[in-house]
């Protein structure tokens, strides 16, 4: 049986869960694990029980510097059982019919929206008119017109937005971001991104397009757009792409199941990526500078991350997403701090256009130039 | 100092010379490495006596059924320092004037042209016009048109054409064929060819368009040409590719730097690849079927290949290509064997096709079909 889940799982017998691991991917406190922490908390709501909702749930039971305090749900049993397991209280309670009262509840501070993409929109821009600030799931959008708004929107209520980009804080990751930046590997001059699995039940709202917004590039191939701009560091200038449907009983209008595209950047460096509903287990990230290389594999899943450079493997502390991102998000809403890489409205933005342009060349089958 | 002698002998310190290696690639003799041979040999002449040539002549001292007898060069210095090295006799020596009247040396069977590339089309027909067999370094010509007019040439002279396609013998390779045609990674889905080098002196032929016919792509593309067929077991029905051209002073007008391609089977397995001429050991190859996946690195070098599979690592015997190559090319010119993959003039043909609808998708930024 295959589900995006067990895709993410992948591999792994387990994720490997480190409640106790502080932050270290923001590179601060190296102290004891279990170091009391006595700063601003910042109180999460969460919009979506489904499956990455009770993810990041779990997680966020290891954090030190958020804490879930409400929910937002149309499922009141779903409501019932979350309030147990994590005594929430009542009046932190709402259904997507009166969440915008949250603005008169002064005990949370932001929400997490994990619904499906294409509702995020609408659902972003009512948090940020109840005055809190918004965490959206990737993608923030299904087109870069809806996260312009989004932006406009949170920046007018003058509340942050940020974006589930959980791979910015994971430790392989932004080691190999580190060493790419000291000029370990040169010239940046290719990279690849390959990101797939095989989509289970036909019927879910992932293979919807009134829902998901697309296919397999919303949902998994958005990790290797994000993945060539933040492993080499550049914004892509060009992008050409080719779609490839073999089932299309499954796969429906506007639904795409795999698409190869390719990116260019002004440097001269080229990306070829591959995102797919199609193909299991495809998680593989390849950064090839004049210098040296360095690969992922797998590079975005939630369980342990790999890699090596061309200097060996990285070793780096194996942390739980969610739990790393929650915290981190603390310190950006609360106290300014500033990601190494960019987790906000922009960065979206950024990726969302990058779609958009990908689904045109799909269309016209040429190349399309990426306005800076 | 880059060079492509040193990219394909990459990070290998020598090419492991197993000299009493049988050709087992071929799945034939298991037997003691020295078993003696008794039958015929083919007696090669090897035109052109450059790094390559020089490189097949020093593996054929290995071959049990080849046997290098005769040179055709343009430096009368050259000829004396093989006549020396390789005992090879004076009336078995020619020039590019002269080698027509090989026709009348019952000595020599087969001449291995290694020349410029955009030679081998003459050359070819002048040995076929001479009664030997060819054979011809690849690619065996700068377009399809010219590879047509080779094997009706070899035809109508009734001499077999064969080209060095060196990696249709490799064991490692051939172990991944095997598992592909049994099944064991289930219907093929995806590759990836990345094939690169940086190359070094602006004044060799291979950057000269009039003697290489193109640039990265044909030296050393055409590798990931070549295995997205031989990997997937398919031939592609349509192309699409961009060029990225830094340094137009190095790679002039036809003379292409880096090209990424991709390519669509009738099976909707598609393939991601790269050919450049500006990037390092970048020499690797991934298969992904619905069961399972097989990986080469390096995936066409000279030394040591190497690959897993999802079952593990690949534990193939090492060889050495060119005395592995040569010892079928006997048995397949001799005795009528067919090779696992083919080598002959039809199978440079389709790499040709495919190299030209990639320099037209390149001009014309469309989709090219691939007539079948």
């Amino acid at each position: 049986m295959n589900s995006r889940r067990d895709f993410l799982q992948k591999l792994t017998a387990a994720t490997i869960v480190l409640p106790s691991l502080p932050a270290c991917a923001s590179g601060s406190s190296k102290g004891p694990s279990m170091k009391s922490y006595d700063g601003p908390v910042l109180r999460v709501a969460i919009m979506g029980l489904g499956s990455y909702g009770t993810r990041v749930a779990e997680a966020m039971q290891s954090c030190r510097k958020a804490k879930l305090v409400g929910v937002i749900s149309g499922t009141p049993s779903k409501i019932k059982a979350w309030q147990a397991k994590y005594n929430i209280p009542e009046k932190n309670c709402y259904n997507y019919e009166n969440f915008d009262s949250i603005k008169d509840n002064p005990d949370i501070d932001a929400v997490y929206v994990i619904t499906p993409n294409a509702l995020h929109h609408d659902q972003v821009i009512r948090v940020a008119k109840a005055g809190k600030h918004a965490i959206s799931e990737k993608p923030m959008a299904v087109n870069a017109k809806e996260a312009q708004e989004m932006i406009d929107a949170c920046k007018n209520a003058n509340v942050k937005l940020l974006v589930g980009y959980r791979m910015h804080f994971e430790p392989h990751t932004l080691e190999i971001i580190r060493m790419r930046k000291a000029g370990d590997f040169g010239k940046i001059m290719f990279f690849q991104g390959l990101s797939g699995f095989v989509i289970g039940d036909p019927k879910q709202w992932r293979l919807n397009k009134q829902l998901s917004g697309g296919g397999a590039m919303m949902d998994i191939g958005i990790y290797s757009i994000n993945g060539s701009r933040y492993m080499t560091g550049e914004e892509p200038v060009w992008v050409t792409a080719e779609e490839t449907k073999t089932d299309p009983e499954k796969f429906k209008e506007g639904v795409d199941e795999t698409i190869q595209f390719q990116l260019g950047f002004s440097s001269g460096a080229v990306a070829s990526c591959l995102s797919t509903y199609k193909m299991n287990f495809l998680d593989r990230f390849f950064l090839n500078g004049e210098k040296g290389f360095a690969e992922l594999n797998p590079a975005t899943g939630y369980g342990p991350i790999e890699g090596r450079t061309n200097k060996g493997e990285l070793k780096q502390p194996i942390v739980t997403h969610q739990t790393v991102q929650m915290d981190e998000m603390s310190d950006i809403i609360l106290k300014g701090k500033q990601p190494i890489v960019p987790v906000d409205g922009q960065e979206a933005l950024k990726d969302l256009k990058i779609i958009d342009a990908i689904y045109l060349a799909v269309k016209t089958g040429k190349k399309v130039d990426l306005a800076v």
